[in-house]
């Protein structure tokens, strides 16, 4: 691959891709997605997470349903469900003749980190094979339609779902969303809140406008996001999810 | 940076390093890290997490005897920890003078995930600089000194700690170990759990030996990670921030 940007250039330019082309992905690129995947640091190389291969377009256009009524994400050419496994080890131990200990939040929270650590390599890989990419947070919705559709243990949890694609010219000229500035970020040593001036300042800065209305934009962000129907539906199934676990 | 092997392979070289040269990281590469985290994708552009770059030596050392007393914590030349941050949000609505719900576990869930999204980006980019970087999960454990130690707030949990340093000589020539076979790991359409020829099959076929002893090798996994110590500690841990955080 000539001229490829270097690794930083291209982290720093990824951003998601909601609308794809018609376009599919050839067998050898699925491949180097899913090795980007197995090949990422897992806790003491357990691998604690299971990749679900969403190929079936009934069971896309499910999920694009579930997940909060998204289209664009049965038009994915590619969908991955990475599933944060604390079910495998757990079969692993009996098999070798052990009585393992019921799985803990703790595995969860260590399974959970694997399947996210392996979700954002393929981010990466598929970047770098010009492939834009998604992730769907909403598929921790609809607990008992998802665990039935994909037929998940109860120490199963998705941890991420991504769709990916190749992007429209659109897509591709879109402007990525600036981040809050550094500083504001990352602290030394030990954690503080933030002030209102500081976050006040922090929308500001990173809206590049003298007369952004901050309360106005918050606001929106409020509706859209935190008392929305999703992030009721969200809230409601997670505590099944772990309800279930436990 | 010329000659740079493409992305595909830097992401499927990387392995762990424990073992530092005694050589800082210069603010450049630092800044470079810090900003491929904040550059990963987040959900819609909230960045739900908070960095803390440890810079004390007296810290690194604490943490170093609090994670599983691991002592090259304390050596590297670059330590962070990404925080799950449910706090920041709450107080951005209250500045805006909205009434915030109170954080639910589907919002600790979100945080988690683009907290390791951020995280696996540093790994990615400190690779391309050449430095070496290892996941540290035990950061989880022992709560409350932690969460002391880092003022952390319960609505503040620790999603990944990572150090960062230049590798010695024998951490570049040692052997990445290998992974199971992708066919053990991704699955078409729907969850099923392994059978138990499977997942001696999977052993087997990762140790690459005909005579690979897998109840012996699955023993020691067992009294290393299982029921060991440090696992039980991890439970226990994980247990109260959760409780703490609701």
């Amino acid at each position: 691959m000539p001229n490829q940007p270097d690794v930083l250039t291209q982290l720093n330019d990824r951003k998601s891709v909601r609308v794809f082309q018609d376009r599919p992905i050839a067998p050898q690129e699925r491949r180097q997605i899913i090795t980007a995947a197995l090949q990422a640091p897992t806790a003491g190389n357990q691998m604690l997470y299971t990749i679900l291969d969403i190929q079936s377009q009934e069971k896309k256009q499910r999920l694009a349903r579930l997940c909060d009524n998204q289209p664009f994400i049965a038009q994915a050419p590619l969908v991955l469900i990475f599933l944060a496994d604390c079910r495998r080890w757990t079969d692993i131990y009996r098999a070798a003749g052990l009585e393992p200990r019921k799985p803990q939040y703790s595995d969860l929270i260590l399974a959970l980190a694997d399947a996210l650590i392996a979700a954002q390599n393929t981010v990466v890989a598929a970047h770098a094979l010009n492939l834009g990419s998604c992730y769907i947070g909403d598929i921790v919705e609809q607990h008992q339609e998802v665990t039935s559709l994909l037929t998940l243990d109860p120490w199963v949890v998705p941890a991420a779902m991504l769709v990916y694609g190749y992007p429209t010219e659109q897509q591709i000229q879109r402007r990525k969303p600036p981040r809050f500035d550094p500083r504001y970020i990352v602290q030394t040593d030990s954690y503080s809140p933030l002030s209102e001036t500081q976050i006040r300042q922090m929308f500001q800065e990173r809206s590049g406008r003298d007369d952004f209305d901050f309360d106005h934009y918050i606001q929106g962000v409020y509706q859209r996001k935190h008392i929305s129907e999703f992030a009721l539906e969200m809230a409601r199934s997670v505590e099944i999810y772990l309800k279930a676990f436990a």
